[in-house]
């Protein structure tokens, strides 16, 4: 009961009350209650630890994990009363704990303090936390796949600048969103891993004289390893910043998804529709149906980009180790795993669901003499010059234009009027469908490719 | 009852029920709630100008001017029931005061929208929050004229580079917080100017076609104008962003503040004592007192620039008018104001109660050579050029370095030995209070000039 | 020569020299050379100072006018040699100075610090280039005033969650931007009116003991005032975060205006044409046209977002006075302001040349029911309840969507079908022209309304 | 010459002259000639594979070759004349190619889009900068370890809420800085990891119709594979948001690196020396030595931060697949870069030169009753319950604070009147050394575990 930063306890030497504002200012249990089951979790192990190495007996470690399980009980159940006093959920448990088991409660604090007890909770919260992500992101991806395998064919115009630039896939463009999802995931894990290292043990900031078994600890809760440093260990934030990170490029994924399903779904657009259960009409305007549920997802990308700036600056110029100014580490942490998971929860929901309006986007595509590029690749490919092709299919779309048809409508005359050299089957190239189908590369809008690259993906994420 | 962006209300197309997860995640009402006293005096507002212009009866306002004001009760003795399928707190209100008094509840409705309602609703509800937070600033400003008046002669080393430059008052330190803060109180009074501009009567994007009195509203709301255009009314949030930075810039001033706190109540400088109550200490080491308060509040200043971020982030590229992207913008508006006014009130509580340790201030600025700088001067007024003056200084420091003197304690003797243009007359502008006195300029260190500032600053302040 | 903070002048003391890297690493002259004219307007203002106390003669303040004005001429004229060894613009001038006209060059140090000095420079620059910026942005608001003048008539759909809700004139969504910027101007001037107070005289940080006339050297440089608190006056950075939240808003509301013009501009819209040089176009696809200017400027909205987030951090927690820290303020206060004026300038260009596609508006505006609302305000008026004018208005609704035609094209026979209150004065607020017509209160997008608002804008901004 | 988005091509269409303020705006290539080399790279693989497919012959090949060999060296020697109206680093080479080498100069760009090239050469530039910051980072650590080594049995104070807390050897806390670092590297090469990707061969956005190799450029370019969709691969921006967040965080941790430096240097803590090298002195105040390089450092934190939020909001609602908004990616980047570089490299040079003062290290820890901890350890193992621990612990420091002494300086009789437990073994935990030489747990400060740490820590980064 040692290496306790045990302040809140009882002092002679605090003459004065801290007046109840600056305890309710200073106190974390309103929303550090949130890691209550990590910190039970910590502490089971933590005293299985300490009975190990001799110091709490067998039936100390009983009353312990009864304890315990009934303060777990008492929390999952909402009958906890948390009190600000106890400043933090640790001290609440503690104190809990102490209530019922006596001496023993207090006991297991030794060797350890909570500097280095909040900073193995929220790591164990954090881990669990990205599971859940990991769990709704798969979804989403899954999701993709099947909407992208049921829109392979589907052809619609492919944009740059937001002008229509050649024909692409539906499912192809399902596919670049699947894309951008896959690194996110890599992204988490990757932050996962790093954060599955334990700093229980530090104590206040120097480690303990106790002869604790840090590896037994690490193994009871499924971390790789502890730390290697018990100053770093107790002012460590990265974690939490490498994860806001990551949250926030994955919801600038989700902004810009978000973006083009607001766009399709306008009427000048009217590429798709967007299922009644994720949207919100009006009494009045009966053809009206806003995007809510995209258009919230794209403005929640501010707040997870928010968070980051928060940690980045509330970690920025401080002395090691640590500091009062970390208890702010939480709250944005909180709200970007919720973030997270509701995002990515609504849009899984709602992709299955996300018609096309498949016609429309033909059309659409159509009439953008999207395949004009086809034909330049076509008269070289037949030997010619650069700048005659350019030239030749200049001619071609402003005849298009003039007489309003795409070029795969000018007859075979006309084209050859602008080149000998075209022949007959210039029209399976000029077609929307043969434009597409001659993207076959790895990485291209032809159908055939796309399938093959959704199955791979399937086997990537499920495997 | 017509330019209601009438969501949620039966809908036959609405073929699928939204199901229970989108209805939350859509819901604003867990957190708008906040605002339900600002919705109630808009509608009151509202239904007072409605009647004028002969939509509303006399007895219809009478019952909704009653049905509101019940209301109001309910919600402040907490018996209100907030309902998520009501969505927000337009929505929850309006159904209760139907519930109420029936028919004349659903014609409140009439020539406004949630578009303006929700705009107006949080204007106000920001017009009172940057009232707070003036209050509390203004007690801090107060605080700190108290103390500088009090330590207008204590003498302390100033830093640049946090090493010892020249001394200065420690009246004249708190001065410069107060000056800080001066600004503070003006931006936040611009902010508090620009956004007393009335929306309602924007409706839902393009004004209503009842022949409303927007400056009988904007006046019986205390605002100083209706809005210009209605399009602008529904989609700006300049004055979140603006209050945001405001609040980030006033935050950024208590981090530096509460940085030298933290530094000075260090062992190693010990200039300062807290105040238990803004502490903790610890039970096993009783000599240790650690700055909660300001440690606190040096970290909160990551949150609001991360709301200032988070909001930026939200409005970037929205086209108009309204989106549901800007739902987003209450709860970093709401934990920006909380955390303004506690930290201020927690400082201004604190700072009455900060002990200034002058011996240790003053002992401080006398190792560190603080007034060679005033030497040169004295050489220089005294008609020697620049280059040598500073040799003449260099040595006398020199000196004093191995002897383990200050300046002003060689002896005349001794600096003659450098310069015989040196005189007794040196002593005064030697010793640390000859030197801080000679800084009477306006802007300068000089006690008698820190009183001078003090008392125009009590004027401005409170005038 | 006294309060100087001379670094790098020989010192004995410094055994090792510094080496190459680190010379370069901490110099500023590479950026900071910017300033020069600012510098030697405050160095002007300084001498005629230090001449009128006495301090320098009239002969050396001949002399330091004549030098500086041949270096302000040499720098004008891209002679000037900088020097990364002399570190900044301040000793580069100084030093180069000196060569020129000796000792006096030297003397005019007297009393200042590179501290005070910096502070002021880059006051005195920002506030030229806040003076360019509203320069730029008063074009584009006149151009804006001019546009809408022509398009006051113009119907076009209001968009509310990019759906078509209902029918403005694009004169009112013109002078929406409008009164965006009128914001950013107002926030601009404010911020020009905080700066505008002289660091000049806080020397090092407390003040110098020479007896200067700091309000002889904010007259003569065009400050309102002195500042009031030396410590304060060298580490205040807050005008260049403020001006950067100011230019933030100001890129934000560019963003906004630039993704309209991005959507308009593209083959699914249709609403407007933006000149080829604001543009580029493919050689390949000759009806594309790539909105490059507003695919840069929203783009860049990041960028000045960034500066403002740099700079918040940069100040965080740094204990007075000044630290070397705040050099970094620099770089990007300037890319700010380039960003501000080009930006600006690109889009006071465009905009008198953008195009209104106005049949494509007014057909869209056409399609969407948007004048729903209308209908049931009628109805309303007529005396209906609410709820019966819904339902009538959604049987309305229905009809037209199945027999593809607008409310107005619906005959009276049909719409008397659904209630028998409805007359033949219906179709004045049922077409476009009605609907936009009826809403003529203030704010309102009326056309006589929209011009009563350009006549006002225009005598505001140019008055 | 097909693939290509050939803007800035004679187009007749283009009637107005693109006017020289908006080139100058829109043009990249002041900044993006930084790219010159990996451009180059870029086609050369480019150009083989062209070859191996029959689009190029080996005489164009060889011509291309050697046409581009002349560029880079032109560019190297500073002789290549950038053009603006070229607009971009890629015009510019192929505009100069194609002066030198004629038609095959222009083949050269079939199959590929400015869009996918400038992705390849960004991922290209990044991975070689990624390398020379990894070359920098290791430095710093290597010199971290030879400092640790040498200071593993320095003992200083440890502080917490800048308390002193606990004594822990300054090897110790050098490992923490280290600990830092080894994550940056993690990060760093995650990011270089999942950049490796090439999108080369996506062409605008749709792939291209030739046949071309993409695993081949891809191994000639030592990427690990080409990228699966080619929307993704023009539109992608993760890289630079992973690379500038990875960044940030390091920033952050120099930042503290840096506090910590600026602290210890000052007069009142006093625990280091920082070599005159890094610092900038005073001619007038000899005794001043401003540590300039730390802080500066520490105010670059917040740069590279900011460009992190410029990228993420960027790239925020963005839909696919290129926008010109992307332009803006490069010069956060090259910052980034940059900052990164020269704060390690200065660091590097710094840290083997930073000089403890071990013997203010060791007072200071004297002071501060830093082994009260240990002293309620020693009574607890003894048997002692905590709260009779406690007690006497409490009356031992009293006693000492009243008598000026450490506990280590009490009498054992002193100690023994307290609790008869105490026997004369307790002077060895009551020593500094006795309580750093007792955490010798893994993560410990106790010098044996330190130099383990090194050993290990000095095979993982060099093995």
């Amino acid at each position: 009961m040692t290496t306790v930063n045990s302040e809140k306890l009882s002092s002679a030497r605090f003459a004065e009350a801290t007046d109840a504002f600056v305890e309710e200012f200073t106190a974390s249990v309103n929303f550090d209650q949130r890691m209550a089951q990590q910190d039970i979790q910590g502490s089971l192990a933590h005293a299985a630890m300490l009975c190990k190495i001799g110091i709490l007996t067998e039936q100390e470690l009983a009353d312990i994990r009864k304890g315990l399980a009934q303060i777990g009980g008492e929390i999952e159940r909402g009958e906890f009363v948390w009190s600000v006093q106890q400043e933090d959920v640790h001290m609440n448990i503690e104190a809990r704990l102490t209530d019922l088991i006596g001496i023993a409660g207090k006991k297991l604090h030794t060797g350890r303090s909570r500097n280095d007890q909040v900073a193995t909770d929220i790591r164990l919260y954090l881990r669990d936390e990205i599971g859940n992500i990991l769990g709704q992101l798969q979804r989403l991806q899954l999701a993709l796949l099947d909407r992208a395998e049921q829109e392979a064919d589907t052809i619609m115009p492919g944009f740059t600048h937001l002008q229509v630039a050649q024909p692409v896939t539906f499912g192809h463009h399902l596919m670049a969103w699947f894309e951008m999802l896959s690194r996110d995931r890599d992204r988490l894990l990757d932050c996962a891993k790093r954060l599955n290292v334990m700093p229980l043990g530090a104590a206040a900031l120097a480690g303990t004289s106790y002869p604790i078994d840090r590896f037994m600890t690490a193994e009871l809760l499924g971390f790789s390893r502890p730390s290697n440093n018990s100053l770093d260990s107790v002012s460590d934030r990265d974690f939490a910043i490498e994860f806001a990170a990551a949250g926030s490029v994955l919801m600038m994924h989700l902004s810009r998804f978000s973006e083009e399903l607001v766009l399709w779904a306008s009427a000048q657009f009217d590429f798709i529709d967007i299922p009644d259960a994720f949207c919100t009409g009006s009494s009045i305007m009966p053809q009206k149906k806003n995007p809510d549920v995209p258009e919230l997802v794209r403005g929640k990308s501010g707040r997870v980009a928010g968070h980051l700036v928060s940690l980045l600056m509330l970690m920025k110029s401080q002395p090691l180790a640590y500091n009062k100014d970390n208890q702010e580490d939480k709250e944005p942490l909180f709200d970007t795993a919720d973030t997270l998971i509701n995002c990515l929860r609504a849009f899984a929901d709602m992709v299955p669901h996300v018609k096309a309006k498949r016609e429309n986007m033909y059309r659409s595509a159509k009439r953008g003499f999207a395949t004009a590029t086809d034909l330049a690749d076509y008269l070289v490919r037949k030997g010619m010059a650069f700048r005659d092709a350019h030239e030749v299919v200049g001619q071609a779309v402003r005849l298009g234009l003039q007489s309003g048809r795409d070029l795969s409508e000018l007859t075979l005359a006309e084209l050859q009027g602008f080149s000998a050299t075209i022949g007959a089957e210039v029209f399976d190239i000029l077609t929307l469908e043969g434009s597409v189908a001659a993207r076959s590369h790895i990485g291209g809008t032809a159908p055939a490719t796309v399938r093959k690259a959704i199955c791979e993906a399937r086997q990537q994420i499920t495997g």
